[in-house]
C-alpha cells in the first residue's frame, strides 16, 4: 500500500523574475488584478493546465507532464503579479497602514472601486479581478479530450496576452513594462506551444473526432445557415463556399 | 433624430426542427440541461457571438452579420433543448403536475439530483446546468480583438460538440437520437466556419498581433521552461524543438 | 421524425431604434451595462420571457407567442444598449485604443470602477451590471405557474422602467435621452401588457389558485401577526383590518 | 451622541409553530432547503423585506414597521424549516453520525445529490437551495421605490406560496403537511397584505409614477410590437386593444 | 399536532445604537457595504450564528441559546451599518433623488464604483459587499461540530474587528467613529465569548477529536514537511520542534 | 533591472503519496470533489496560505516561507485527490468512454446528482464541489493581519479535517482509508503547527491588537448581551462572569 514518495510540488524563495515598481500606482494594483483573479488571468491557466494534467493517463505520461510543468510555471506567474500589486500599493510604512487616513495611496484605492483592497487584503493581492468579483472554478476547461483543452488552452492564452498587451499600454513605469515584457514573451511561448501539439496530433477536427460523422445529419454540417431577416444572396465568403477547414467537407 | 427601423429579432412559431421524445427520461432532461445553461451549451455561445457582434465596428459589416446570425442560430437551439426537456419531463397530464407525488417521472426527477426543476420551474427547462448552478455572465468571452474572439469560437464549438457526443451516448430515443445529430452537424459546420474565419485573417500570431514583438523579453518567447523538481533531458518533442507554430521563432 | 421548419428566429441589421451619442460619456456607459447585465436589465426580460414561453403548453399557443414575441423585442433592447454602451466609450479611434494610455476616455474607465470593459472587453458592452458582477441565470424566473409568471414580469418592467428613469436623470445627452424615452415607453408598455395579462386570468388569488384553501390553516390565513417586542394596538392599516385583495377572507 | 436605545432584534426560544416530522425523509428534506436557501424561499423574503425597510424615511415609520414587522416574521420561518430539515435527517444517534457508513439515511443522502449536507453540515440545514447552490444576495430587490417593492413582494410570495404547495404535494407526513399548512395560510396572507399596500397607495402606474409621462415616446408607449417572422393580424386580445390596465393609454 | 407558541424572532423601533453622520461622505458608505455585505460583514455572522444554533441538539439548550442570542444581537448591527448607510448618502432631499443629474452626492456614488446604490437601490443599503459583490451563502459556516465551529467565529469576529478598525481610521466624522466604537467593542467582546466556550469545551484538538487517532498515518502527524526546491535546515521554529499544542505529539 | 531566478514552483512526477483504489466507487468519487473544491478543501487552503504568504513582507522571510511551503504541500493534496477521482470513476478502458450508455459506474454517476463529471469533463476531477457548485476566491482568506491570518487557517484546517474524517466513514476501500489516514494525519500537523505560530505571537487579542483599546465604547466591550425577548437570569457561563480570555477585562 501507499508508500511516501517525496512532496509533488516545490516552492523556491527566489522569484522566477525579479518584480520592481518605481512609481506605486494604486490604479495599476486595480488593473493587475484581472491578470491574477480574472477570466483572463494565471490563476485561470495554472488550475485549467494542472486540472487537464490530471486528466492524463499514465501512458501517456510525456503529455502530462507538458501539461503539469506549464502548470507549475504559471503558479509563479501569480506570485509575481502579486508581489507587483502588493509594490504598486506601498508607498505607506508597514505600520502607518493601518492608521491610513490621510495616505494617498489608500485615498486612491477608495476612490477606484476596489475597497475591499483595503478593506479586506491590507493592500495586498487578492484572488478577485479588476472589478473585485471573485475568481470562480467555471473559468477552468479540462474536457477530458485533449484537443479541445488545447483549443481552450490556445484561447486562454490568446486573451491572456491581450490583457497582457493592454496592461503594457497602461503604465509607463519601467518596472512594469520590464515584468510585462517577460510575462508576453511567455504567452508567446505558451501560444506556439499549445499550436505545436495541436499540430502533433494530426487530423483532429472537428473535435471530438472520435464521433463517426456518418451519424450528423449530413444535410446540415457543412452549410452555412442564414439567419437574416430579409432573404440575402450567398455573401461569398470563405464560409459560405469552398472546401471547409476540416478538409472533411465542402461548404 | 432617431427614428424608429423594425424591431432587430424576429421569431418563428415552428421549432428550427422538429423534437420528438418516444420515452420521457427525466434523467436525460437533467443531462441535457448541461447543453442549455451550462459552460458549453447554447446560451454561452448565443450570447458570446452577441456581444462579439457588438464589438464589430460598422465598417467591417460582413464579419457583424456573420457573428450576429450565427447567434441568431443559437438562440434557436436553445428553444429546441428546451423543448427537449420539457418532453422528457412529461408524462403526467398539466393538471396533475401540482398532484405529482405518484408520480413515477417526478419521483426519478427527485431522486437524480436536480429537484429544482420539479419545485422551481415546474418541470420545465431552466437556465442553468446539469447540476443546478445557473448560467452566468462569466462564461461569454467578447474581447473586443477579433483573432481571440475566433479562437474562444473555435474552443466553445470543440467542447459544446464533445458534450453533444456524450449526450448522443447516453439516449437511445430516437426522437433526441436525431435532434442531436442534427446539433452535431451544426457544431461540425460552426467550427469549420470559425476556422475558415481565422484562416481568412491571414497571419494573425501571437494574438494580438498588433503589439510590436521585438519589445518581448528575446531570451524567453520561444523557449519552454521545464519546471521539474529534477532537472531532466530536452525530451525532443515538438513544442521543445524546431520552427513555432506562428513561424517567427525557434523552439 | 424530425422535419427542418426554417429557424426560429431571424435578425435584422436595422437597429430596432437608432442609438446616437452626442458627448461620449464612459461614465455613463458603466451605468448602462446595469441596463444591460443587471437585475433589472434586458437580458433578463429577454430571458425570462423566453423561459417562461419554453413552459407553456402547446395548447395555449396564443400566451406562448405573447411572451415569446416580447422576448424577441428585448433581444432587440439589449442591442441598443449595447451599441450606447460602444459610443459612450468611443473617442479614441480604432487603432489608437490599444495604445490607451494618454487617452481620456479608457483613464475615466479605469478610474470609475469597471476597468474590465477595457482590459476583457475592448471599450465594449460586456454581460456584466454597473458593479462588473456578471449576469446569472438566477435573475429569471419561470416557474411554469402563469400568474406567478406575470406577476414576476410586472415586477421586472417595475424595476426595470424605474431603473430607465434613473438613467435618464444621469444623462444630457440628447441621443441618449431620445433612446430612454424609447425603453422607457416600452416599459410603459410592457407593465400595461402584463397586468391585462393577468385581469384577463380572472380570479387567480392567492396565487397558486390550484390549492385547495380550505386545507390551509384557518387561523392564520387573513390575520397580520405582529412582531413589535412591545405588543402595540391594531394601527387600522388596510392590512389589519377590512376584506382581503384576493376576496377571500377578512383581516 | 449616541445613546444605547435597547437591542434591535429579540428571540424567543419557543419555535414559531411547532415542527414534527413523523418518519423522517432525507429526500424531503433535500426539497425543504429550496424553501430556505432558494430564490422562493425565505432567507429571500425576510433579507428583502428588511433591506426595502431601511430604506424608509424616518417620516413614513408605519410602512417602515410593517416591512420590519413582516421582515421578523420570516426569520421565524426560516427556523421552522431548518428544525423540519434536522428532523427529517434524523434518526442516527448524535454519536453515531460520524461513524455513519451503515445508516440508511444517511445513505440515502448520499445518492440524492446533496451530499454536502452531510459532509459540510453534519447532517443539519445550510444556506443553500434544494441542488445546493448558496443563497445570493441577489436575490433581494429593495429599490428605494415603495411600489416596486410591494410589486417585488407580490411576486415572491406567489413563487414562494407556490413552492409550498408544491412541497405540500411531496409529502404524506402529518408533521410536515401540518407545518406546511400554517406557511401556505401565512404566504396567503402575506400576498394579500402586498396587494391591500399596493391599493392603499392608490394611483402609483406605470411605476415609478414619479416619471413625467409625456417625456415618453408617445408612439411606442401603448402599442403591442409584434415582432412575428411572418406579419400576422391583430390577435384581439386584452393587450393589444382596448384601455391600458394603467389608466393612461390606449393600446 | 403543532400548536402556536408566538413568533420566534421580534424586532423592536428603537435602534440599537443611535446612529448619527454629521458630514454625509459617499466614499464612507460604499465602505460600509463591506461591513454588511462582505465576508467579514454583519450578515455572514448573524446567520452564521443563526444556522450552528438550528444544528445544536435540544439537550444543549443553554449553547443554542447562546448562538441565537449572539445572531440577533448582530441582525441589530445590520441594521445600524444600513442607517449609516443611507446616512451616509443623503444630502439630497427625499423628491430631489429623482432628479438628481447635478447632486454632488450622487456624482460621487457614480465615480466610485457602486452606481448600482444609484441605480438598484435608491442610495440605500444593499445585501453587497464594497466592490458590489453580493453577499453569499458561501460565507456561512455551520458544520455541525461544535469546535469547528467556534473557531470560525473567533475568525469571523477577528476580520470582523479587523474592518472595523480599517473603517475607524477612514473616517473623521464623530457619529461614525461612536457607531464603529461601539461596534468594535462588540467585537471584542464576542471574541472573548467564542474563546471562552472554545475553553469551556476542555480538550478538543485536534478537531474533530472524536477521531481516534490510532488511525492517523503516524510517521506524518506531528512532523513539519518541507516543500523548499533546495533542502535547507530545519530552522527551529515553534513549528519544527518542541510539545504540539494540542499536547499529543511531539514535532 | 529584472533578472531571472531560476522558476518559482517546480513539480515532481512522483505522487506525494501513492493513490490507490481497490473498488472503484463513483457516489464516493462525488464526495471526494468536496476536498478539492469545496469550502473545507485542498484548493482552499493552498490558495489561501499563498495569498498570506504573498502579503508578508520581506524582512519577515521565514513567516513568509512557511506559509508557501505549507500552500505549496497542499498543491500536491489537490493531486493526490484529483488521481483519486480518476480512480473511482474508473472501470470503463479509456476508449469506452465515449460509448458509455451501458456502463454501470456511469450510469451510477449520472444517478447521483454530479453528472457534469460526465458531461464536462470525461470523468476526471474538477474544481467543484460535491454538491458541483465551482470553486469561488471568495473562500481565501487573507487580511493582511497575521493574527486573523492564522485563527483563520486554524479554522480551515479544523473543518477540513472534519471532512476528512466524515469521509473516512463512507469508505472501506483500503487504498482510500490509507490515503484519508494520510491526509487526516496533516490535517492534525497543519492544526498543530498554525496554532504554535499564534502562540509564538505572544499577547496578540482582541484582534488586530495594534488598536487602541481605550477608544473601544468600555461599557460594551466585556458585557454579554442577552436578545431573549423574556428577560432572564444570568445564565451564569464562562462568557458571563469571570475574567474574559483576553486577559483585558472582566465580563
Ligand atoms: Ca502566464
Ligand atoms: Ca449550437
Ligand atoms: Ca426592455
Ligand atoms: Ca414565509
Ligand atoms: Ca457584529
Ligand atoms: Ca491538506
Amino acid at each position: 500500500m501507499g508508500e511516501v514518495g517525496g512532496t509533488m510540488f516545490y516552492h523556491d524563495d527566489e522569484l522566477q523574475y525579479e518584480v520592481e515598481v518605481e512609481e506605486p500606482n494604486p490604479q495599476f494594483a486595480k488593473m493587475l488584478q484581472q491578470a491574477i483573479g480574472g477570466a483572463e488571468g494565471e490563476m485561470r491557466v495554472a488550475l485549467q493546465y494542472m486540472f487537464q494534467a490530471f486528466a492524463i493517463p499514465a501512458e501517456k505520461q510525456e503529455m502530462r507532464q507538458f501539461l503539469m510543468e506549464t502548470a507549475t510555471e504559471e503558479l509563479g506567474h501569480i506570485e509575481m503579479l502579486a508581489t507587483a500589486v502588493s509594490k504598486n500599493l506601498e508607498g505607506a510604512s508597514d505600520e502607518a497602514r493601518e492608521a491610513a487616513r490621510e495616505d494617498a495611496v489608500i485615498d486612491e484605492m477608495m476612490r477606484s472601486g476596489q475597497p475591499r483592497q483595503a478593506l479586506s487584503a491590507g493592500l495586498h493581492a487578492m484572488p478577485v479581478d479588476s472589478n473585485g468579483v471573485p475568481f470562480t472554478g467555471n473559468y477552468v476547461v479540462a474536457s477530458g479530450n485533449l484537443a479541445a483543452d488545447l483549443y481552450a488552452n490556445v484561447m486562454a492564452e490568446s486573451t491572456g496576452r491581450l490583457l497582457a498587451t493592454r496592461l503594457y499600454e497602461f503604465t509607463t513605469d519601467p518596472g512594469m513594462k520590464d515584468m510585462l515584457e517577460y510575462l508576453i514573451a511567455r504567452d508567446t511561448m505558451h501560444q506556439n506551444q499549445w499550436h505545436a501539439a495541436l499540430e502533433a496530433l494530426g487530423e483532429h477536427r472537428p473535435v471530438p473526432n472520435s464521433f463517426d460523422q456518418s451519424k450528423e445529419n449530413q444535410e446540415y454540417n457543412y452549410t452555412f445557415m442564414s439567419t437574416a431577416h430579409e432573404e440575402r444572396e450567398n455573401p461569398e465568403q470563405p464560409w459560405t463556399q469552398g472546401e471547409a477547414p476540416d478538409g472533411k467537407g465542402e461548404f
